[in-house]
């Protein structure tokens, strides 16, 4: 496993094709803070505050660790920072103008920095929120990108070919979770999944089986999982599972900081045939929605079309959710976060473009028998849709 | 395994305690959303508007899943909400009183939503940061508090007894991590760990060996790890792990939602003898420091004490740290998070109290060489200090 930096190559694209968008906007300055962003444009974690100016090279001020930030990032302006209080010096002396708009990432960025920025470091800044503009800027992926997500889709093929090795009547939800997380991390997979939205937290994925998939969550997802206990209420619990019963396994593959999302159905012994039935369901309406992932696609129609073939099948209410509990997607782009643009979800007019990066994931919840469903990950590209993720598709009883 | 609800009588006696601090302070309303603060409050993490006045009972407003908010909750006011947009009408039909002064979490609330509260939601509210008062309530933890946190000090304790069984040369880091994280994660611990720190990052623990122990991160520790890429730049890596150096295990056990921290030292063979003198120093520091956890005492000394100790062995400029990456601090509390109050800090005046769990970690960071040192938790008791973990504290040279 080499550990590998982000190439100049990418971060110059990257930085000017942001650019762009802030001179759209008439925005003079952005400051990136949060970690998935400070990766995207910078190459690195370390905790730096990165000024991007509408025009000009970017300049980051890092607090620590320097040393890190200077070795792993391949902006060429890198300068120490000596404490949030040194913060407005730093900027002066870095010759870094702030008299225009100032764009901050107002859907990460705490309520207390926020006010340190606007009130105390530059006392009546007009400031601007440029998450959508980030979150525009990386919903479109270079190829070094597609060649990380690429690399995460064979590594969460491998690991899942675990599932049928290990899967056996009485293992605990834990314990299949445990052996795929083993591989994961062997392969160099952090053990923690990216997510933008605020308190959205997964780990290597969801290991869901029979009624407990069925289990809604406060996460965006259709299904949630029990958990380990009420103070982490999704996942894995320690539920022994037995024949006869869904077994989704949802993998969120990490290569150098880039994600791919898989999910794969299995079963011990044959599944009920009202569920195969459901499962053919979605497998059906997953290659249907393959052929719409084009550019010039809107994202939303996705989500309606789809809506319309689970209602044509009767199943609108187990779609994605039951009762108020529902979710009103079917799918979202996915990099170096999970909840990245576009989202296939009701009422969302985001073009398709080729370099987009989406998961799509048609699955029906049964209370009081499980989820059903798949996911799986597709480049679009000119000629429409390459799925990228590797596993087989079928529903796997084992 | 069981799926453990948080009593009532914990609530209610967390909820009074936080009302006393909201009455001194003159604050009529607190707000409560992020994750580990809800679990704290209402003992479920759905996604939550919890309005806790500073006279009388609190309400609840639930988006997802309030079926499960209702199962996990002992809180007797909780209803539904359907969206943000909603969120005033609902908070006017639950009878809340919005008149006065309201509390929220400044530090992890993200801006888009304080300026949503401030601007739409209730034009022109007088606002309160009730981050301290939240951190101060939670640092006194109950007696069935620290019966979780035990429970997370024996998970920790069978886990680490792994690694004499597994650390042979040429294992990776990753290797061993993943060896420790299975039994972790088989016995219930969620994969994560809870940070309240913007950008911090914590999964399990950290895995550090030889040279790369001693490499930097943005985390707030002393040692980083190299980590996988520079996208996660902390804890494991590739790196095989040779004989004759340091290899640090700093575990974070996780038991319904309660965290203890523990670091043990290991090595192949023997250790340098300027290594193990340097050990033999953090450990000698850590029974000083356990005797000075008593009520009464503040908590900066603490580093003080610390920082002139090693200063007298002339480790001072190894200690947490080096150079412009040392960490000025010894300790911290820690409960549903990892950086609770109190810290045992620089500068930092905080009394310590009865009830208080605090980790200690004296480390000692040799460029090129690796990270020395160890880690408990301890509780404070009225008659001093009780180390909660269990491993033999002790340099296990394999």
């Amino acid at each position: 496993m080499n550990f590998i930096k982000v190439p100049q190559s990418e971060t110059e694209n990257r930085i000017s094709r942001f650019q762009k968008l802030l001179c759209a906007k008439g925005i003079s300055l952005a400051l990136i803070r949060q970690n998935a962003d400070l990766y995207y444009f910078s190459g690195t974690v370390q905790d730096a505050h990165l000024f991007i100016p509408a025009e000009g090279k970017p300049v980051m001020l890092v607090w620590r660790s320097l040393s890190r930030a200077t070795d792993e990032s391949p902006l060429e302006n890198i300068m120490p920072l000596e404490g949030l209080s040194r913060l407005a010096d730093a900027v002066k002396d870095a010759g870094i103008n702030m008299d225009g708009t100032l764009g901050l990432e107002m859907d990460v960025l705490p309520a207390f920095f926020y006010n340190f920025y606007t009130g105390r470091a530059w006392p009546g800044a007009k400031v601007y929120d440029i998450s959508p503009l980030i979150r525009e800027t990386r919903a479109i992926k270079s190829q070094w990108e597609t060649e990380q997500i690429r690399a995460a889709c064979r590594q969460v093929a491998e690991a899942v070919e675990i599932v049928p090795d290990v899967l056996k009547p009485g293992i605990t939800e834990l314990e299949l979770a445990a052996a795929v997380e083993t591989k994961l991390r062997i392969s160099g997979h952090p053990g923690y999944t990216r997510m933008r939205g605020w308190n959205q937290e997964l780990g290597y994925g969801q290991f869901l089986s029979g009624e407990q998939g069925a289990l809604p969550s406060w996460t965006n997802t259709p299904g949630g999982g029990k958990g380990v206990n009420p103070a982490f209420g999704i996942s894995a619990s320690g539920r022994k599972i037995q024949a006869h019963e869904p077994v989704s396994v949802d993998l969120g593959g990490s290569v150098n900081g880039y994600l791919c999302d898989q999910t794969r159905l299995f079963s011990i012994g044959s599944l009920p045939d009202h569920l195969k039935k459901a499962f053919d369901a979605t497998l059906e309406l997953q290659h249907k929605i393959e052929e719409q992932l084009r550019p010039g696609t809107i994202s939303g129609t996705i989500y309606d079309y789809a809506l319309d073939f689970m209602s044509r099948l009767d199943y609108q209410a187990h779609f994605m959710g039951t009762g108020r509990d529902q979710v009103p997607f079917v799918g979202h782009g996915l990099g170096i976060e999970i909840d990245e643009y576009p989202f296939l979800a009701r009422g969302n007019r985001m073009e398709l473009c080729a370099g987009m990066v989406v998961a799509v994931e048609p699955k029906l919840v049964f209370p009081g028998e499980g989820l059903i469903g798949i996911e799986d990950t597709f480049l679009i590209t000119e000629q429409g849709a390459e799925r990228l993720t590797l596993s087989p598709q079928e529903l796997r009883q084992l």
